[in-house]
């Protein structure tokens, strides 16, 4: 009899099985992936969200390996907080071990840390694991996704692909090895879900080339290309442009500069040394002769696409004849930070292009015919969709039983639900804790709802402290009330609300109990606020006795 | 020499030109339009936007009506707050009037107003203006544009439009009135711009009728519905397919009740007495003979659906085999929401059908190639683009520069921007006070930026007050420090943090001056708490002399 073989999805914000997933077999767990996600916007204050690894730290000896899909920080990001709980060798990709290397050097974890660095077609034993890579294309170079050998049989870990006849680092996603295995017999898919509500294939690279060259062709002032600074291929795409069009090209923002950077060291972006642009050359070559490439997708306040919209980048300023080009789509929850952005942008006189007006940006996640693609090549006997919202999963999962695998084999779950696997079939075990940790600046997982809900009130109507000193032996007020508010009213044109309301608190000390002043001091308050204004601020008594 | 005419868009969150627009000539001012907006997400807690009247309220008695062009409550929501104000007879059409009265009888403003109903074909002359109305196809039947006579020619206001060959109302949009006026001279087409970043037409109402049919025509359990409570024509729909299938209706939410019953009074819904459900027959009637229609369609915390998302609705429990359909989009900012109301239903069991799957919604709004058709048939002079975030006015604008419309002869302009027209052409003249003010419980624009910047930082990190009592002779330190906190850490954890926090108190009160305490216990601990938390929480003394 073989070792049961167990599948945890950790993480996720909304999102399952995206960040992490643990396969764990007798006393061997190996993970892959370790990424964050960046907070909802209920998650007041809130810097990132890491996967809940307390399953793990109960035996984190267990953990053998830590496998990366590829570099985006929904995939690595949470490595430096998680590789200081815990050790592991991790395993990526060149491009993607660059990436990593740059954090992990930030959070001094680089000399600490083992990493190996694989290809596709390499094969990787830990216990009774034997991991081998396929090539998949998605919108960073250097992707993989995973053939898992466990002791119940092959799981196909597809990480976050699609399927592009003509990408732009040339490489497609393995058809050969996805067959081969297939003809080898999976036990189990776990298949990408980003998109499984939309119909068709996604559209390749190419045409956003096709769509930078339109905008290019036409552009007479500078161009300024704003993108995701892990999009490799999407720089170079800039790159390729600017060259035929004569342009030399500006880096701009921090974590652009960084990326292009090491991708040009380790060979994954193609430039030429004289075609790139000092900071301070962005304002003296003629604008026809520009390009810039920066940050700012997500309409992020601190990015260089933002500064440069609100007239506050220290190098480049917005003018009439500008060019901009928005190469990305909003993360669901960013609208209006993106639309903002757009609207101080047109504001300025630029032309700005953006995906609703033209194909400036394609989805780097496979369409349901691609899913489709990937469930008929494999042949899986199981299907467990992830990286997507549940209603991504639940939808993949349709597709699945579509292409005739019995709907009892289709494991739609939630993060921290066990899946087992063993001589007798696949079975959902219990549950661990599993979901997400939240961080604030320094404190990782100390917030949660008590906090939460306090900062959510405390935006919605601001909070009242009422401080008085108490004769400790009479109980006669001696001074006060003093009020402190913030967030509920604007001080300055309620005085007659603040006045009135400690006159309450004076009656209230005078006639009622003192024992219970507190409670009356807020009750009353409470009342009184809500009837004079309609909003219900936080209300904190202090009644010293000295 | 006519007297000069004065265009002043008002009200906004973003959007310019939707809620009101000011036409002065001489001293008579008409309104069109009087609506609210719904706060964008950093306007915490604030629970409504309505236009600022300020300018407006110099001269009140100039104001001589305000004409209404369709029953959303973006276009009539805040004639509850303004009537308040200051008085004007009222212009709508018979459905509109019905909903403007449901608004007016709450705010018991009802008795005190003068409402006129007028219907496409009238006249109403008020001053130097002469206002003509005429039928346009919206997503709410009775929806109007004007064609505003003034002294210094005819203004086309085009109300939210679109050319729907297949309303569900039956009523096209009125070609003829627009080729008309567009033989007689148009001065200024002020044209609705929502739509403007979309290429080609909107798909007809119909489209979402066969979609339905889809739909219905394959459940075996519930349907329930979720449209806009406004959107009359979506109910119809739901009225008819559900009828076509021998199914009853179930209305379910507090605004889908009223507008239901206001509707079906008017005679704008049809639908048998007998085939309706009362809330307590929504359980005993078999499933495969129900229908719902219900509110919800933003994902708002308390509206019906989410209720039933949330397994918290008293009388409709989701279970597997109900079919859901959300005849919606989301309004950018509720995102979130709405696919948290999805997944939950997903999660429920039940098969649910939105936009990106299925054709259940259509926008009310013209896309390109219609905007480019009114632009055709009216054959203006000038060109106000309104309606829509900045970036679609300059979208809607560039079309009819496409046109032949010279540039300088169109405006793109902001709220609070006037237009001038006279005998020598049209300007931009001087800005007034035209934005918003934002609605917070009773207050009308107490809470502005001051209050919406604490709100803000109080939901990132919180607050710290810290309460100290001082004997007044000698400074020294008598009771305290006592430290109340919320939304900064989670309190019941952190006594360390606090206790230390205090004893650096009581060393700057031990060691510092007296008349300087408050600020350095500020700084103090502004830097304690930032270094061991790297939190900026706002941070309050109380220092009572005793």
């Amino acid at each position: 009899m073989n070792d049961t073989l167990r599948i945890i999805p950790l993480g996720g914000a909304g999102e399952v099985g995206k960040n992490m997933t643990l396969f764990e077999a007798g006393e061997t767990a190996i993970a892959v992936d370790c990424g964050l996600m960046f907070p909802k916007s209920d998650m007041l204050g809130i810097d990132l969200v890491i996967p809940d690894i307390s399953y793990l730290m109960e035996a984190p000896d267990y953990l053998k390996g830590i496998f990366l899909t590829h570099g985006h920080e929904d995939h690595i990001g949470a490595l430096p907080y998680i590789l200081r709980q815990l050790e592991a060798p991790l395993y990526a990709t060149r491009l993607t071990r660059g990436l990593i290397e740059v954090k992990l050097r930030e959070a001094k974890l680089l000399d600490t840390t083992e990493i190996h660095t694989i290809a596709p077609g390499d094969r990787i034993a830990v216990g009774p694991f034997t991991v081998e890579f396929f090539h998949v294309c998605h919108s960073i170079p250097d992707s993989v996704g995973m053939a898992i050998n466990t002791p119940q049989g092959l799981v196909i870990y597809t990480g976050e692909y699609k399927f592009d006849y003509t990408p732009v680092h040339g490489r497609l996603t393995d058809y050969a090895a996805l067959a081969e295995y297939g003809k080898r017999g999976v036990l189990a898919l776990m298949a990408d879900s980003t998109n499984s509500e939309r119909p068709g294939y996604t559209p390749s690279e190419r045409t956003v080339s096709e769509a930078f060259e339109r905008v290019f062709g036409q552009a007479k002032g500078r161009i300024i290309v704003s993108t995701c600074a892990s999009n490799i291929s999407r720089v170079q795409q800039v790159i390729d442009c600017a060259l035929h069009h004569n342009r030399r090209l500006g880096v701009v923002g921090r974590s652009m500069v960084a990326n292009v950077g090491m991708a040009r060291k380790l060979g994954y972006l193609s430039v030429p040394d004289d075609m790139l642009l000092r900071a301070e050359e962005l304002d003296t070559v003629p604008p026809s002769q520009v390009a810039i490439v920066c940050t700012g997708t997500q309409g992020e306040p601190t990015s260089a696409l933002v500064r440069m919209a609100n007239q506050e980048h220290r190098q480049v300023r917005i003018q009439y004849g500008d060019t901009v080009i928005l190469s990305a789509t909003p993360i669901p929850g960013n609208e209006e930070l993106v639309h903002r952005t757009l609207d101080n942008l047109f504001r300025l006189g630029a032309a700005v292009y953006y995906h609703r007006l033209m194909p400036v940006h394609v989805s780097g996640h496979a369409s349901q015919e691609e899913q489709k693609m990937m469930i008929s090549l494999t042949q899986p006997r199981y299907f467990i969709p992830i990286g997507g919202e549940y209603r991504h999963l639940v939808l993949n999962g349709q597709l699945a039983t579509n292409l005739g695998i019995p709907e009892e084999n289709v494991f739609v779950v939630e993060n921290g639900q066990v899946i087992e696997f063993d001589d007798e079939g696949a079975r959902l075990g219990q549950r661990v804790e599993g979901g997400h940790v939240l961080i604030d600046g320094l404190g990782i997982g100390d917030v949660g709802e008590v906090v939460l809900r306090d900062r959510h009130l405390l935006s919605r109507d601001g909070f009242v402290v009422v401080v008085v000193a108490l004769d400790e032996a009479t109980g006669d007020l001696i001074e006060g009330p003093d009020i402190v508010s913030r967030g509920f009213v604007y001080m300055r044109s309620a005085e007659d609300l603040i006045d009135e309301a400690k006159s309450l608190v004076i009656d209230v000390l005078t006639n009622g109990h003192r024992d219970t002043a507190s409670n009356l001091i807020r009750d009353t308050l409470a009342e009184f606020l809500y009837q004079q204004t309609r909003r219900r601020p936080m209300i904190f008594p202090v009644v010293l006795e000295v």
